[in-house]
C-alpha cells in the first residue's frame, strides 16, 4: 500500500516508516520539524543522537535498499497538505504530525494556543484535503488514551451503549482530557468523526497509551537509524525518566502517591498497530476508535519495575505532583479491538528495562541532570520555564 | 453588578446589555464588529436597520440616563482581552463574542478553520486572563443545544449519569454537533471545564436553543437601540425566515421533511436567562451547564405556525436539506435548570408570529430575495458562495 506518514521525523512517525517500508509498503514521510525545533526552545536533547531527515532517508536506502519519499512543510498550510497529498497518492495518512506533550501545552497562553491551533488546524486541513481529493484515503489517526481521563466506570473503545430513562443509544465516549494538549486532541476526535459522517471519510482514532522503548527492528539496523530518547521533564515520559535516574544514581522521582495508573504499550507495538490498522481499514464513512495499548500499570509500579531491574542500588522519592489529576482512581480499559485484528503484544518485562536501561547507559554522558525535574506546574498560568513568556499583563 | 458582554455589539449580545443596565447592572460591552464584517463579506444585510455602537450607548444614555462602556477589539487578541478586563474590573464575563453560524462555518474549509480557531482561541484567551486576574469574575458563556445533536436518549443538561458494567459515574454528556462551527463550541465547553478544574474558575455554559425575536422592552424605547433581524441562508434562522417569506409572498421554505426538532425560545427569555445565571453564579472551580430553551418545535410546526398566524395566503414548500443531519429522530431535552431559578417563559403564540411579522412588515422594502436560499451544503467542501475561495489544489 501506499502510506503517508506525517510527523514521520518523530519519536514514533520514524520507526513507523522504517516498519511500513520494511514490510513492504511505498512509504512517504512528511514533517515540518518541529519537534526539533522543540528541543532548541527548551535547551534539551533527545539522549540518543538522532541524524537528520536525510540522512536517515538515505541510510535506509542503503541499508534496506528500499526508498522513502520526504516531504518537509507544515500541516497548518493548506496549500502544502493538499499537494503533497496529491503527489505522493496514498492510499493511508498515518497522522503524528501533531504537538504531542502534555507539559508543553501547560507552559503558558501562548503554548496552549499554539498546541491547539497546531493540532486541529493541521488535521482540518488533512480532512479538507482528504475530502476534496479522494475520500477513499484511509486518515489513521493518533489519539490518546488521555482523552478519556479516570471514569469511575469501564472505558470503551471510542463508544459506549447508555440506557438512560428507558432508552438506549450508543453515543461517543464521554472525554475528560487533563491538558490542554489533551483537549486537542478530544477536539480533533470530534472534529474527525464529523468528517467521516458529512463525506464519507473513513477513519481510525488511535487513543494510544504511554509508549515506551527506543529499539525496533529496523532502528537497530545501523545507528544513523536510531530514533528518539527523550527523558526530560516536558517531552520525556515516565519509564525513560526512571530509567536515566537509575542509571545516573539519582532517586526515581514519582509524581504525588504513584497510584496513578495509565495504559502503556511497546514501541514495536505501536508500529504492529499501526500497521494492523492500515491493513485492515475502516469503511466508508466509518469513524472508528482502537485502544491502544497493551497493559496497565500504576506510576508507583513501573519505579518498582526498574529498581527491581537495575542491577546497581536505585531509589524512589515523591515529588509534589505538577498535574491536577486524581492520585487514586479506579481504571480499566478496553483494547480488544487490535487484539482481534492479530497484534501480539510485547509485555513490559524486566528484560525490556534493562534493554532501556543499556541504551540509558550507552549514551550517559549526555544526561543533563537539570532537564528532569517537572518544570511546568498545571494550577499555574505560567511556567517559570525561560520559554514562558512574561504574562500579557506584566 | 459589574457586567461585561462580549460581543455586545451583536443580536443579543446588545439588548442583553441594555436588560443588564436597566435592571441596575455597571455594564460594558466589547465588540470587534466582525458580525458587521460578516454582513459585508456575504452581501447581506440586517432586515432592521442598526446603529453604530457608538451611537447606541448614546442614545440609550439620552433615553435611560444610563452608562454603558463600550470596548472595541478582539478576542484573539490577549493583550486587549487582558487589558479589558483589568479596566472593566467585571464580576461577571457574557461571552457572546464568537462566529455564530452554522452554514459559515461550512463555506470551504477557510471558513472551518477561521470559526474555530476564532471561537476557540478567543474563549482559551478569556480562560488564561481570567484565571490570571481573578478567578472569581464568572463566566457565563453562549454554547448551543446543536453540542448534542440528536441522542435517542433523553438530553440532560451538560453532564449525565451512566451506570455501565456494575459501576455509575456523572459524565460529561456525550457530544455529537453538526457543524464545524457547533464543534467549535464543544471545544471550548471541554477547554472551559478543564479551566475550572485546574484553576478553580467558575462557569456557566449555557447551551441555547434557537432564538426569535427582534424586540424587547430595552430595544422598544428608541429606533436606534434596535437588534438585528437576519433573514439570510447563512446567519437567518428558521422562524426569521418563515416570516419574511410569508409577507413578500414566498413560499415558506423547509429543508427536508421538515420532522428535525429544535429547542426554541424568545429574545426576552434569553435575557432573562443570561441574567439569572449571572446573579445565581457558579461556585469556585464549578462548571456548570443550562440547557437555555423554552420549548420544542418540529420545523414544520414552525411553518405551519407562521402560515397560521399570517393574515394573507401563505404556502409551504419541501427543499432539498442543505444539512447532513436526521430527518426524523426522537427529541427530548431537560430544561428545567434555569427554570428552577426563576424563569417565567414567554411561549411561542400566534401574537408573538404576528410581532415578528409586522417587523418584517415595515422593512419589507429591505428585504432581499436572493439572499434567502440556502447557499452552503454540507456534502460538499465547496459552497459556490463567492467568498468561498476556490479550492486550494484549483
Amino acid at each position: 500500500m501506499r502510506i503517508l506518514v506525517l510527523g514521520g521525523d518523530g519519536y514514533l512517525g520514524w520507526p513507523t516508516a522504517l516498519h511500513l517500508s520494511r514490510r513492504g509498503h511505498d512509504v512517504g514521510v512528511v514533517d515540518s520539524f518541529a519537534r526539533r525545533q522543540y528541543d532548541f526552545e527548551m535547551g534539551v536533547d533527545s539522549l540518543v543522537p538522532i541524524r537528520s531527515l536525510q540522512r536517515r532517508v538515505r541510510t535506509w536506502r542503503e541499508v534496506s535498499g528500499l526508498t522513502i519519499d520526504a516531504f518537509v512543510g507544515d500541516m497548518t498550510d493548506p496549500v502544502f497538505v493538499i499537494e503533497t497529498l496529491r503527489r505522493f497518492e496514498p492510499e493511508a495518512v498515518v497522522h503524528f504530525a501533531e504537538q504531542r506533550s502534555a507539559p508543553y501545552s501547560m507552559i503558558d497562553r501562548q503554548h496552549a494556543v499554539y498546541t491547539q491551533v497546531n493540532n486541529v488546524v493541521g488535521t482540518l486541513n488533512l480532512l479538507y484535503a482528504i475530502a476534496e481529493l479522494d475520500p477513499s484515503i484511509h486518515l489513521v489517526k493518533l489519539g490518546t488514551m488521555g482523552e478519556y481521563g479516570t471514569p469511575n466506570i469501564d472505558i470503551e473503545e471510542g463508544f459506549i451503549e447508555i440506557t438512560h430513562q428507558g432508552r438506549t443509544d450508543v453515543l461517543p465516549y464521554p472525554k475528560q482530557p487533563g491538558s490542554f494538549y489533551h483537549l486537542s486532541k478530544v477536539h480533533d476526535s470530534h472534529n474527525i468523526m464529523f468528517a467521516c459522517r458529512i463525506w464519507g471519510v473513513r477513519a481510525t482514532d488511535l487513543n494510544q497509551g504511554i509508549v515506551y522503548g527506543q529499539e525496533t527492528e529496523e532502528t537497530l539496523q545501523h545507528p544513523d537509524l536510531a530514533t528518539r530518547f527523550d527523558y526530560d521533564g516536558v517531552f520525556g515520559t515516565v519509564l525513560n525518566r526512571f530509567c536515566v535516574q537509575a542509571v545516573i544514581g539519582h532517586p526515581l522521582t514519582v509524581y504525588g502517591s504513584g497510584q496513578q495508573i495509565r495504559g502503556m504499550l511497546d514501541i514495536r507495538d505501536t508500529l504492529a498497530c499501526v500497521e494492523l490498522a492500515v491493513t485492515n481499514p475502516a469503511t466508508k464513512g466509518e469513524y472508528r476508535v482502537f485502544n491502544q495499548f497493551t497493559e496497565s500499570f500504576s506510576v508507583g509500579q513501573l519505579a518498582e519495575m526498574v529498581v527491581d531491574a537495575y542491577p546497581g542500588p536505585a531509589t524512589i522519592d515523591h515529588v509534589a505532583p505538577p498535574r491536577v489529576e486524581k492520585q487514586e482512581h479506579y481504571y480499566r480499559a478496553a483494547h480488544t479491538k487490535l487484539l482481534d485484528l492479530g497484534l501480539v503484544p510485547h509485555l513490559l518485562e524486566a528484560s525490556t528495562i534493562r534493554s532501556m536501561l543499556a541504551v540509558v547507559d550507552r549514551h550517559r554522558e549526555r544526561v543533563d541532570l537539570d532537564a528532569i525535574a517537572p518544570t511546568v506546574d498545571w494550577r499555574r498560568t505560567q511556567s517559570t520555564l525561560p520559554t514562558a513568556g512574561a504574562p500579557v499583563d506584566a
